[in-house]
């Protein structure tokens, strides 16, 4: 598939981990791994053991008319075995998938792509990290105003926006870890979770199972319990709704009027067809994109949670495309923020004048918390908001509307009020917090 | 792509009118058409529009590359409109694109896809309609039970239930056909909605590209007005929700406990990799699993309607991956459904048998409807519960203890009690009910 | 509920019309018409009727009981019918709710509930629309940027900003006047959908009871083929949509750096709890809010339409809860952009301002277009592209870089690059268009 | 709100948690926790944080106004810092709220919230726990048919199924502490994430209101980075989905076709308005219904994670209403199938009677895998296929065709023979599974 959808929603990487030739390529590496669990179990002979994983071994030759077939059967295992009992060599023929169910193999399968995919995405948050952290030690002294419900609040630094952007990513990270611990867990159950045919082997081989594969082996199978699968979505809904956030950040900073970032330095990304003059933030559009797609998928997956009985009739199913459709996007929207955020260009003039758009209103809270000691906080808030309505009407600066103002004459001198306006000096705990990021970060794995 | 997700989650018919290449195609047949509107209109030469069109029969060379360019650029418009522009004679060369912007063309060619998509949905509606009227017709008198909270309730007939699902399946048709009329209709609004490119001519050039692709020409451009997309959105949502329901029905109908029905009659379809005996429903888990998938897509389309000023930042941009989506999914649904009902083996012995299976206790309404007028309703229901409670104890039939209890024999003769709980007098108007959906299905064209 | 919920998330009216205490009243109004009807249709004595009737004239005098008890017996219809039976005069004790079921009395009042909801969001979408109108007339011809990506493209006017989104609530309104005529219909059915319990009379019994209402009269019961609850929900989900992108466009005009726009003139709205100068855009904060509550319940009452065989078991019950959310949020949506439109601030100095910000590069498709019908689109492309990167470079205007540019001077006058470069004079089809969304406002009844 | 609402889809104790007044409850818990924790920083006057503490201490007077006006400006917390400030005593008016911002409070406020929310969820999945281990042990033996998509597949027992479920709520549980351990963290950061307010004591009076309050002191503010929340969300999504399968089995245990268990034991519930001989399965399809709108609120809870800058507009208002929401519905789920589970009704006969039902085909596994050792499994596969075709067309059971089948005796004897058909003997590692859940609970708190 080397169309729009590869091309702007996925990595290749991603896609290519869950491809559905990867998905047979894992349902081989799951026959072969059970019959080699079994001989070691003593339960099928070393030699059919040894057949079995050779015929694992091969590609499948006709995927498209395997895929028919798994249509037909309503499962990609049925023609699988099939084909893969036909091309054993008889000593293990016989032997073949012996007392696994079509989920075992399909449920580990997934797994295993999994496993590759959560590695991508961690992969992904550290590039995206690091490129954080290079940002929150660059511009820690970068003012540039907050906004909050998207006007000018109180200043800030870049710095810290990106510090801010760099603890999520660490704790996305962690996150990752942990849903690592407890989703990669082997599925093995047999016909309905009781693995009869193994007779009282079967712990056993799955622990044997879960050995061969590198994965956990649970504590009972889980057929349709799919919290498993359940965490997993919910994790990456979090990273995709992340990741939606910087984007958005980058989107609104990259405004004509707010011009503080572009992104995309490359030659020629987000060009217009028609307007010579657009360099369209075409890296946080398209992030923006695949997290919108993420996050759709997640309550599909939550959804298919509720699974009948012993074997889902219709949600197992649907996992089989959602799965992959959340990891494809999710890549997709951390690969699209690295590339912004690693090639970010800042704009430190534009935010430094930026600061001052608004008549240096945005210092108002410093004056009041100047203020208050003296008068009160709510006495000083008062007074600074008529300050500030003078200044709006005369045009004027806050600092220009202060100085004329008696009252706060007479509680500030001069040089006060210019230390209290000044944004450098209003900055509280910005740099401690940096730090801390960045300390989170270096405690990470590199 | 052939793969799982194209074999198992959609139709090949609709894989293919919401390729990319399809896309692409379409994308090419927006500019040959305004080309030729632009010379109608007296905007551009004759020899131009002839130039371009030419130029736009031919198929994109290398897909691959146009998506990755496409991808750098944040739209497939930019180097689809170079290339075309290259390939273009030097007459028409000047004029490719004219006055147009990448969401004219790329909007324009996802309405001509839904067109066809909506073609294949209205014909998948058509044929499982088509099979439900069959059945209704087949199996007008057959009785089965009513079933409410998956209880028996009181008898219905298996042609009862399939007049519903074709009710339902005539209701969706005649929604698609407003959603036709509604929604199928050209973008062209230039850069930011204004034309300002064609001077005073947009809407008449408007007018003339609607008519040169059979669409309807908007009152305004809606670049970031989206309800049209909305609204197929839910439109299609809808029919997923509906093909989740018949085949919801029909799995449960397949149970072995109550095996009324059984689907998928074809060799080998629903085999189990390990039980033999074993004929699963296929099809129908299948159709539940589109429509999960289907379901999935609509809230990303309908959040994504909340687009930016003139040009959405994320959302439109999703909308690429998440419409043809949503039309695969709902091909699936609607097909596998389709093929459910058009091989369904109805046993009617079963659903006679299973009439009684719960010691007749499904006719306690009809005694109690049979006695309210002499007793009032309320009181016969509380006499009726008793002797379903006297049936319980005793293990007996309703009948036998109706028929032993005298206050049940001072109202009804032995006869009249026999006809009281004779199911087939109990079916009121599902006759009527019948007659009506097939009505309204005749009229529906063919 | 006088809490946050109903004071930030929906209006008091459509509160009231969601209320508990409301569905009981549409319940027993139900009942009340039923009894009527089946006393036209000489199935009742009269007198029943009117004691039914009568009996269901009085409010339930212990709500919070009658909920308990609902929720012990699975649906407030049990419990409910038990308490009218009790307070009917002896006449009618024994005929009420004669051949109906619970879903019959509950789906129809749900579908009164809506009726009247429908009509408080068409009364909205009325106010947006006029307030959207007034916008368009007034602020016709004021300029500002048009934006795509939150990128200045081209110039477009205010009034085509308000025209565009009038047109899109006037389609609203043409769609819910439809979804009106498509699910205002009563539900009546009985226990499995036969009407079994009134004989032969179902259907005129039916005609005569969906007369009592002012409701249409289905072609069969709908219990469990929920496409008309499906329409409702997509619908309301374009409509939330919709209200998100005006409050969207308006939290992004209101923006520090932008300031076109202000709401909330009323004195105290938006203001910080400890940042004086702080103007919040509440009412279009808050309506995005709404509309994402709205849009979240719009799958649940998608999925909820995959009911089993003749009675759902959890999706029809989720419909009590999530239909009235849907109205009160998607009404709570409507309402804030109402009071944001009613009350807009706008200030045509700031947008005259932002045209000239970027340099004037925002004219550079005009030049293109200028330069296009001698040199070719593209090389007029590539040309303008040059002299937007000289201007960048020089830190100059658009105008100057192009005037100094021998290029441009030999194929425009001086006197016509200025035309060029108007804005005013590039503004294509804006008056057109904000004529055709006037003339289609003032189509809609009043 | 005593409504149909809070009696249904919820508990009387999630409710009252989640409440709007318990919402100002919190706010005024953590003003007082501000105070203290400035003063024992030395920020403020001893004396000031007594006075604010017992001014937090009095209930809010006039709730309904304090919404509406919370309403206005956008947030609960002007109005309540208004009135908190104008009651508090002269010695701590200045200093109410000192250096934080609205969200500062609100954030916590819903902190403070979910513990206690988590709590209850926990203990009633404890008690959901509880039950099942009960009838884990209970049914230890208890045959009954293995069900794969809806079909009988091979036995199992009730026992092994109960522990599925307490496997499930058991991970449930741990996912759930850990939650805790990740989300329960004080907002604190001031007008933008500085605490400018607090010069360099931010990360210090930080950890002090963290301690007053016991919650953890994040590392830095989060007000727009949302993955706490998200977590919450998916983690709630996941108990929700699996309440959802649990109630699932149930109706589906419970029809009547099957009538392996019924819930409700207790009189009256589930009864309909007309069929005397109704038992509807009332709890489960309550905790479905509760599951699908649970469901619902987590994707707006993850898209609403998108925030802009230094605090959200839209996203994060609709949290306020979207957490308890979320709460209130998981609580009902989790609730209503604790009542299923604890008064479940388990017919051990019914589920004897059901094995046998489909001819005994349900082991045709069992002679598979018993014939594979010497035929292989694949022609083992075909030749029992071939067995059970035979016992479906004599009407035969399995039993009956196989011992007359030559190539069955050529290899079984007929105690052989009887001993692979003997269900009881097919069970594998059921015991075993059942072993490791009940450990895996008793290794759980109390």
């Amino acid at each position: 598939m080397s169309d729009l959808s590869e091309a702007m929603f996925t990595t290749p990487e991603m896609a290519s981990v869950f491809s559905s030739a990867a998905l047979v390529r894992r349902m081989l590496a799951f026959e072969a791994a059970l019959a080699r669990a079994q001989a070691a179990a003593r339960l099928i002979p070393p030699a059919a053991a040894e057949a079995i994983a050779a015929a694992c071994d091969a590609d499948e030759p006709d995927l498209p008319a395997l895929f028919r077939e798994a249509a037909e059967a309503g499962t990609p295992a049925v023609p699988l075995v099939r084909r893969l009992t036909a091309r054993t060599a008889a000593a293990g023929r016989g032997f073949v998938h012996w007392g696994a169910t079509s989920q075992d193999v399909v449920d580990t399968a997934l797994v295993l792509q999994m496993r590759d995919g959560l590695g991508l995405l961690e992969r992904g948050l550290r590039d995206v990290a690091a490129a954080c952290a290079g940002l929150a030690s660059r511009y820690r002294g970068s003012l540039m105003p907050g906004r909050t419900l998207l006007q000018h609040a109180v200043p800030i630094t870049f710095g810290l926006k990106a510090a801010r952007w760099l603890a999520a990513a660490t704790r996305l990270r962690r996150r990752l870890r942990d849903v690592r611990a407890h989703v990669l867990a082997v599925q093995f159950g047999g016909a309905a979770g009781t693995l009869a045919a193994l007779g009282p082997d079967g712990p056993r081989v799955t622990e044997l199972l879960a050995r061969e594969l590198d994965l956990a082996a649970p504590e009972v199978p889980w057929h349709t319990e799919r919290d498993r699968i359940g965490e997993v979505a919910g994790a990456l809904g979090v990273v995709a709704a992340t990741m939606g956030k910087i984007a958005s950040d980058l989107v609104l900073l990259s405004q004509t009027e707010v011009a503080e970032v572009s992104t995309g330095a490359q030659a020629g990304a987000g060009r217009s067809s028609t307007m010579p003059q657009k360099r369209n933030p075409v890296e946080a559009v398209a992030a923006s994109a695949c997290a919108r797609l993420a996050l759709g998928v997640v309550p599909v997956l939550l959804a298919a949670g509720v699974q009948e009985h012993e074997r889902g009739a219709g949600g197992w199913q649907a996992e089989w495309e959602a799965l992959p459709a959340l990891f494809r996007y999710a890549a997709g929207a951390v690969d699209w923020v690295r590339r912004a955020v690693e090639t970010l260009a800042v704009d430190e003039g534009r935010m430094a004048a930026n600061m001052t758009a608004a008549h240096g209103l945005m210092m108002a809270e410093a004056l009041v918390m100047a203020l208050a000691p003296r008068t009160g906080r709510d006495e000083a808030y008062r007074l600074v908001a008529d300050v500030c309505a003078q200044a709006a009407r005369a045009g004027a600066d806050l600092r220009e509307a202060a100085a004329a103002d008696e009252r706060v004459a007479a509680a500030l001198s001069g040089a006060a009020l210019e230390r209290v306006l000044d944004p450098a000096r209003y900055l509280g705990s910005a740099d401690a917090f940096i730090d801390r990021a960045l300390a989170a970060f270096a405690e990470e794995p590199a």
